[in-house]
């Protein structure tokens, strides 16, 4: 491997032995770490990249800031015949969904629908991740989780939402899930911040200045607030995920978090919420017949040149990814190393 | 009043008196004539024109066209603890949605939370009308329905989704309850419309021309396609709206919509999923505490100058329409007296 590279080339199996050194050396429990590393070696994979390991920088500063607890145990209740509770107790997100899911997909097929209400959880991770073992096990879902306030509302100007995530999937048999996961914001405020390094204009529509204008400034964008995508339609997904994933699953809404974290630029503390589906009682037991129906609506997309099916790209790098290995920042690997407390020996 | 004028001004019991004449005059069944008012005479009342009584003359061509059944008795049944199915015999979605609603709310209350298969409907009616009555009964809901495909995925050229509206709502004990209601195209058709007849421009985003290239010309809009709002993003929640109301409720995609109409422009034949959650129930015991913390999210909003919640536009137009009665186009008058048999005595 050439040292003076900009990338170094990790396989599948290194990224994880990374992620799980990483979370190791800093005081995360074996769990905690596991169920991390299953949902951020697939976000890497996928070259999903801002849920991918440059991340782990931000979960380490979160323990050591106090605002999360690395060896937390989630608690799982039931809080009636369909909807389960997890309590994560100030771990990460990944642990405290994987721990409610058995509960969850029984609800789900007893009852024909089912909710995970998580509570208490640092969330950094993709909610596709959560999505793709409820889906793959046959089920549409949805899921929604908060964020830390950064997006004023249509027409307004000052930070109400966080990016507040929302995800659907469906099942295909044979197939790849057919998952989308977006933030209502326009944009990740991560975009915003590449903008200002290289001293380039960001696009009208993506925030407003302090005052409420729209600008193309990045440094004003980030002293301002940041605008959902699809004016009042994107404002209104965004309330619907604050007041789903928040005041109705008794958990905090986006300027809670954003206090609750006081500066200290942790991962964003609060619920998550995921719906699940059973087509087969959906549907009065005619759910074979009907995926064919689903993948005609499918089919009208992938064959109009321009099209695509949200996901298809994401599915594309996870091949590329198997075959040829991940391409990872060598500063990025540096310091992951550093923070495992490893010298760099590759 | 004076003949002159361009609009006549009704009271809302005018209002309904109208509605319940003109589907009396055409073969409608009382039970299904005052359901439809139940929803036709708020979007009037509430200025939801796009809901309001010209729909009257859809919905008498769809029986016309013997398209719809006026005269549907709906049939409800249960699919699983949650699941309450109402089959509406190709009657309309409004006496379809009410006759599944009491043993919904019975599901919800018990399990927590539940879902509404309406299956074989003709819908062209609001969907915030439908969840009114269940959020002013406490519960949070979601509902969708799809249409006849005009709408092009985010890239494409060709009609694959209907204008396939998503609506939300939250109860706001002691107010109107919060409740959006969006289509997920950019525009609705008939603004396109008004533009062409109008002989104005479109604006860009809106709709694209058979080339799939984005037009400003309304003529060569309705040719081609509709665009959905947000583009990539919007494109996705449409899938949802179709993949949900469709084929997971055994139920017809737009394109098939589009094709059991024939072009006799009809109501869209379909279905429709509502979704209902119990506060109460997710928030463990919590939601009273909790609907404070989502007053703080809507005080956040309406306290910023050019910000507006989702339903506030509805609301006032409500109570002016309470106090000072609601302009109809004399035009549309006389065409809906005319249909009810009656000629213009007023």
């Amino acid at each position: 491997m050439d040292k003076t590279e900009t990338e170094i080339r990790l396989t599948v199996g290194d990224v994880e032995t990374l992620v799980l050194d990483v979370l190791g050396a800093n005081g995360f429990s074996r769990a905690q770490a596991e169920a991390i590393a299953r949902t951020m070696v697939p976000a890497e994979t996928d070259e999903s990249r801002s849920h991918g390991v440059y991340r782990l920088i931000g979960y380490v500063r979160s323990v050591k800031a106090g605002k999360a607890d690395g060896k937390a145990e989630p608690v799982v209740t039931s809080l009636s015949p369909s909807i389960v509770r997890v309590d994560g107790s100030r771990g990460f997100a990944p642990l405290a969904a994987e721990r409610g899911r058995p509960l969850l997909l029984d609800a789900a097929r007893a009852q024909g629908m089912g909710a995970l209400v998580i509570n208490t959880v640092l969330h950094n991770s993709a909610l596709w991740a959560d999505l793709e073992p409820i889906v793959e096990a046959g089920f549409a879902a949805i899921a929604m989780t908060a964020g830390q306030s950064a997006v004023a509302p249509h027409g307004g100007s000052k930070p109400v939402f966080g990016t507040d995530p929302f995800a659907f999937g469906w099942p295909r048999p044979g197939k790849h899930p057919f998952i989308f996961d977006f933030a209502t914001s326009a944009i990740a405020r991560g975009e915003i911040e590449l903008h200002r390094r290289a001293g380039k204009p960001i696009p009208l529509g993506w925030a407003v200045d302090t005052e409420g204008n729209p600008t193309t400034d990045a440094d004003a964008a980030l002293a301002g607030a940041m605008l959902p995508f699809g004016g009042y339609k994107g404002t209104a997904l965004a309330l619907m995920v604050e007041l789903m994933a928040g005041p109705m699953i008794n958990d905090l809404i986006s300027s809670e978090a954003a206090a609750a974290d006081g500066g200290a630029g942790s991962a964003p503390l609060g619920g998550e919420l995921i719906l699940v589906f059973d087509p087969e009682r959906f549907s009065a037991g005619t759910a074979t017949a009907n995926r064919e129906r689903a993948e005609q609506l499918f089919a009208a997309i992938t064959g109009q040149a321009g099209a695509r099916l949200p996901g298809d790209r994401r599915y594309a790098a996870r091949r590329r990814s198997e075959r040829e290995g991940i391409l990872v920042p060598r500063a990025l690997h540096a310091e992951l190393l550093a923070l495992a407390g490893q010298a760099e020996t590759r």
